[in-house]
């Protein structure tokens, strides 16, 4: 049996220091203007899965000083709806931060119900805005696990300027992200997904490997270069994450566990991202 | 002295095409609206380069049946008028694409200007919202010099899905939309730039190679993989492209020449683009 040799990532301790400066922060915009930071939390129908999600995003929102405003439209609820409803949030100067609980289903064209947040509200990174914000370096809310990752690398010290950062996965709020943040922060970023030819080519490549493709145990520690930097953003049912965390870590410098990696990270940016919106909107610059 | 053997991508000959069927599409418009489509143009000062550049896309404008509207500002000109001028050619029902030459001064915010350009009339693919469709697959016009290195690789056949295409450089309407799009035509991706550790050894790799970085002759015949396909989107002067074309050429299977590459084809998405811009805004539907 493989002995762990790498270090952890703990992302729970990370996210622990990070909700903190942002109740911090919080009170500090309460005590100046009178008005709590305020996220609105948007879900459609009823799917467990989601409801508990969000449930726990609100949990966590009343523990740090953050009002939460919940608004639930039925299953049944067109695009049209649900555009309208969050172009009103938008426009709801109470409201400083919007959530919408992905996926919303099928029948709702997704990317129309994303663009009705306001950019300056879109503290979950999930707009065409904000995208090309992280794309271009510029001033922005970042998709939360992304930026997460990058929180946890930093925290971590490790070092990604002209390193080969090898990302597995592509989705608009996660792989694509995260490789235009590593490249922000000048890796050498490779993008492999489900039809790249000779996966373990790549991961053996890696100076730092993203994996973010819901895949259980796609990656093992035989793929790894030695010494190698691994992120599981992977969630699969079982608290699974994308990587075979034994051999990894036997053969990884620093890793993320599963859970306790990036998941916490991921509400941590949520958290921090609405209260530094708020700030914003009420006229309370950060301090030093 | 090596001997050629790759095949070239004449951008000259496939240019002409896509140009002569915008030049039809225009003249279709045209007569069923009584209105041509119109490009306006904006240049800020005075740069001999820039306004060369201009005046050459606004020949080919007249060309092929759209209207040109030159807007110049004046050197001194600040980011709030140029913005303001770019807003209201945006909602000018009498403009369709809008092209603003950059570079535009130091003391310009130039995205500021970019995005004063409405997404559908943003014809040179400049803006966030354009940026992100790219990232996303989404519909929307693509960065004129990446949609026109697409178009030549599918016009000679260049099979992506799967294949590792290499990206040299990052600029935001060059090597970071190229990357995105050859993304979502399920190629593997690999960006790297000046800060990249091993540049040869990511470039003996690609099986497709996009030299986007405006260093003279950086890329050697040496560096590539044999058979690889190979895009020189190198602007430098002299004439001279990124990639050093007689040895290259010697070990590739296809490439770009430099000139009658890919600059032939930036200014023919350029027109192909506003012409369809035309066409959506003035409710002229494409004919299959």
């Amino acid at each position: 049996m493989p002995q762990p040799t790498a270090r952890l990532m703990d992302g729970t301790a990370l996210a622990r220091r990070t909700i903190s400066a942002a109740a911090d922060r919080a009170a500090e915009i309460t005590r100046r203007t009178g008005t709590a930071p305020c996220l609105a939390t948007v879900l459609v129908g009823e799917d467990p899965a989601s409801v508990t999600y969000v449930r726990m995003k609100r949990n966590r929102c009343e523990q740090v000083g953050i009002r939460s405003l919940h608004v639930a439209l039925p299953t049944t609820a067109s695009t049209a709806e649900l555009v309208d409803t969050i172009g009103a949030l938008s426009a709801d100067p109470a409201v400083h931060g919007i959530l919408l609980q992905h996926p919303v289903g099928p029948h709702i064209d997704e990317r129309a119900a994303f663009e009705a947040i306001a950019p300056e509200k879109d503290v979950d990174g999930v707009t065409m805005h904000s995208f090309a914000a992280m794309g271009f370096g510029l001033p922005g809310f970042v998709s939360c696990t992304p930026g997460g990752i990058l929180r946890l690398l930093d925290a971590y010290g490790v070092e990604l300027a002209g390193r080969h950062a090898v990302v597995v996965g592509r989705s608009p709020i996660l792989g694509k992200p995260t490789g235009l943040l590593l490249l922000g922060r000048d890796a050498t970023v490779t993008y492999c997904h489900s039809r790249t030819a000779d996966l373990p080519a790549h991961l053996a490549r890696a100076d730092v490997l993203v994996a973010a493709v819901g895949r259980p145990r796609l990656i093992l520690g035989e793929h790894l270069k030695p010494g190698a930097v691994v992120v599981d953003a992977g969630y699969n049912p079982g608290n699974v994450g994308d990587v075979d965390f034994d051999s990894a870590a036997a053969r990884a410098s620093l890793i993320t566990p599963v859970p306790g990696g990036v998941g916490p990270m991921t509400i941590a940016v949520l958290l921090e991202q609405t209260v530094h919106a708020a700030g914003r909107q009420l006229g309370v610059p950060a301090t030093a």
